[in-house]
This record gives structure tokens, sequence and C-alpha cells, in this order.
């Protein structure tokens, strides 16, 4: 077993860099943190290139399940330096990336979610998350997108992603495909004009699209769907949320 | 206009203690910061004590509307010893506390959303927003849940406070109270056996309670309510995030 104390350690540095974007594409690994998600991450026999560990950290009953030439042991210094937290659990696992995530499904059936240049993290793991609970089968991330790889996505979906596909394509090729295999678009807008999604005779197979936060949907991909829905709003707020507004529609969809 | 540029300025500490439960009780007012929340807050005649903004910020229109003996004009590290936030706006406004938010309302008709024990600033602030969308007439913060004059609380309602009624109340009087007067309680639970939310005739006034992120209702409450609902949950998730919960069974009970 490995012991690390050094934050300038040529492993550490790698490790660093996969809480970014651009480290996860060059390394094709991920970085993963805190007790419950690496635990779970572990029972779904996740392949994954080393377990990290601060020295005086209990492993309990995770010790019988690891792999010791896979079990690296750090300083609280080095722990604090690859966390991505403030007070960080001292657990950590680096996974590899699946380059099946690039991939088109071969069987677009089902209901997926699918994010249109969503950025906060914790808006991203919670509607990965609601898509689980509602029973969907895969979750979309275009190109604008924040990566679902990213530290804090991780930690808010809170283990969904091992319940259903996720995906990262371009959103264009993907509604030309659903439209190729009869599975129909929906967008959501902010517009009284559009659908009210309460109002609608709902398929089997469909896409449901999400847009940004502040911006909604881009204008290219409102033209290439089938159908825009709409919440009614009763009150005076302006928006929702949209991981709740993405929660009342899939919901609402879903039946 | 009165200058501070010291941040042993007595008005200075006040301000700074307004971030805290009990500076907000000892002083019955709440400090507001940003841009948005400021002029949203000054548009609707809110009673304030004091706008304070730092030297170089450009008021623009809201220099008209400002009455001249209460702005105040602070250093950049004055704001930033006030603000709450890592990167401030440079605008705050103190507010006054309203009495009436600890009073029962005389008339309890319509649709409310109770929080009991509920934590999160965020959560408690989309909760706010999402229960001025579904057109609800108010929102209860139980003893245990967070103050809605918290500052990130504040951020989070985006202007929803101004739509609709907030109340600081004892959940077992509440309780007590609307059922005298003939209003439904619904409680929210995460158990099967209660009622599938979808599955209910809806009444025309009715509070809808929802519990603490990790622990849910109170037992106590889950006792005294008429009827428990739950959502259905389809996939391998184990829970809905309670903000996105609130949301589905507030449109879905508002239809």
């Amino acid at each position: 077993m490995e012991k690390i104390s050094s934050t300038k350690n040529s492993k550490v540095k790698e490790w660093v860099k996969l809480k970014t974007n651009n480290g996860r594409k060059k390394f094709k690994k991920f970085l993963l943190e805190g007790r419950h998600p690496v635990e779970t991450a572990l029972e779904q026999a996740t392949e994954y290139e080393f377990l990290i560990v601060q020295e005086d950290f209990d492993l309990g009953e995770l010790a019988e399940q690891v792999d010791n030439d896979k079990l690296i042991l750090v300083t609280k210094e080095v722990a604090n330096h690859i966390s991505d937290t403030v007070h960080d659990q001292g657990i950590f696992l680096i996974g590899y990336i699946n380059e099946e995530d690039w991939q088109f499904p071969d069987d677009l059936s089902g209901k997926w979610l699918v994010l249109d240049n969503v950025q906060d993290p914790g808006n991203i793991g919670t509607m990965v998350r609601t898509a689980d609970a509602a029973g969907f089968t895969g979750v979309v991330f275009g190109d604008g997108t924040a990566d679902f790889y990213n530290p804090k996505i991780l930690r808010a979906m809170q283990g969904s992603q091992y319940h259903l596909q996720l995906k990262r394509l371009n959103l264009e090729k993907w509604i030309r495909n659903c439209k190729d295999q009869g599975s129909v678009i929906f967008g959501s807008i902010l517009d009284e004009n559009a659908r009210d999604y309460r109002k609608i005779d709902v398929p089997d197979q469909f896409s449901l699209i999400m847009g940004n936060e502040g911006n909604g949907m881009s204008e290219r991909l409102i033209e290439m769907t089938d159908m825009n829905l709409y919440i009614p709003i009763k009150g005076s707020a302006e928006s929702l949320n949209v991981a709740v507004a993405a929660g009342v529609l899939m919901f609402g969809l879903a039946g």
C-alpha cells in the first residue's frame, strides 16, 4: 500500500487536474469524494484506479472490499489539497470515464430528460435524481451543459447515476435521431402561448428539454421540437427554479 | 449623507449582527443585499432605515427614489464586512421586521405551504418562490425552520416575499386553528402506505406540510394531519429533493 505525504507528488497533481473539465478529458478519469458516494460506487462494482484515504480514516467494512494494490494513504494536507469541499471526509476514488458516455444509445425508446446549457451543478444533480425517481430512461447532457463528472454534480446526484443512462451528446443530432425513431420531442419555455403541460396527450416515448437557468432553451432547439410546453404561473413569480420546473413536468408527464 | 469608512463604526457593528437570527430578534431589523433585491424592496415601498451603497456604486434611476437622509456611503472594506456573499454588489438595505409575521392571520382560507424544520436556505427560498407561482396564499415557517430574514433565503425568494404572506408560527397551533376553520391539513411522507397525491379530491382550502431534508416531518405533526400524501417513486432514487417534492405536490394539488 502506497503512502503519499507531498502535494507535489505526480499522482496528486493528476488528481487535482481531475477537478477540471480539461483534466478529465485528458486523463479519461474522474475524482469522486465522500464516504457515501464512494461506498455506492464500490457497491456498483465501478471500475476504479485508486481508493484514496486519509491516514486516520476508518475503512470499517470497506476494508474487505478493497484491493490493497489500489489503496493509497495520504496525509491530511494532501486530502485537503485534492478535495473539492471545505470539509472533506478523507475518502476519494479515482474512477474511469466510460467512452460510451459519448455514444448514442442503440435504443432511443423510453423517457429522456435533455439538458440544454444548464449551468448550476446542484440543479443538474437534482434533475438527474428526479428523473430517476420519475422512472426516466436517461438524461442527455448537451454541449453547453456542465460535465456530469463535475465533483459537485456527482455529489448532488446521490447515486442516481447508477440507475439511469447518462449521455453527453450533440442535441441537434439527438433530436434528429429521436424523430427518426418516432420519439416525440417536447421543449419547455416560459410562454403562455405554448401548450399547457396538463392538457396534452403524453406519448410513451419522448424527450423533455430543459433550458438554461437565466435564458431558457436555445432558439435553434425551440424551432426543432415537436411541441413546446409551459407551466401556468398563477401568482406573481416571474419563473420557477429549473430543477423544480423539471420535477413538475417530469411527474406531470410520466403520470 | 453620512459616510462610513471604519468597520468599527457602531452602525456597522449592528448591521453585521443582522446576519444572525439573534441579532435580527434584538434589533427587529434585517439586512438585504444585492441590486435586484434592493430595487424590488424599494418598488414595494418597504419601510426601511438605511440604504447603504459603496462609494463608487452607480445608483442610476434609484437616486430619484431614495431619501438622502437614509442614504449612507461606505468604503469597499465596510461593504465586504457587512456582506453575506463572496462578491458583494455594493448595495444593501436595512429593513424593519414586521411584527405581524408572528401573528395568526384572521383568515386561514386559501392554500398554505407549511415548513416543518426545513433547514437549507436555498430549498426554503425556492419553495416560497414555487408557492407564489402555484398561486398559494402564504407560507408558514414552523419553529425549527430557518428564519425568512436569513440573507440567503431573502436572495433565493427573488421577491416572492412581496407576493404572498409569510408567517412564523407554532405549527401545532396552526393545525388546530385550521381545523377549527374547516381547512384541511395534508402531511407529506415517504411511505407507500400514505395516499398517492394524484388520487385524492383536493379541497379549496388546505395546508401542505413539508418536512426536514433528512428526517422528514416530525412524528407529532404526522399524527395531527387529516391525511398524509406521498409521491410514488418509480425508479431507484431513495427520495426527492424537498423543494422538488414541494413543487410536484403544490402544482399537483393546485391543479
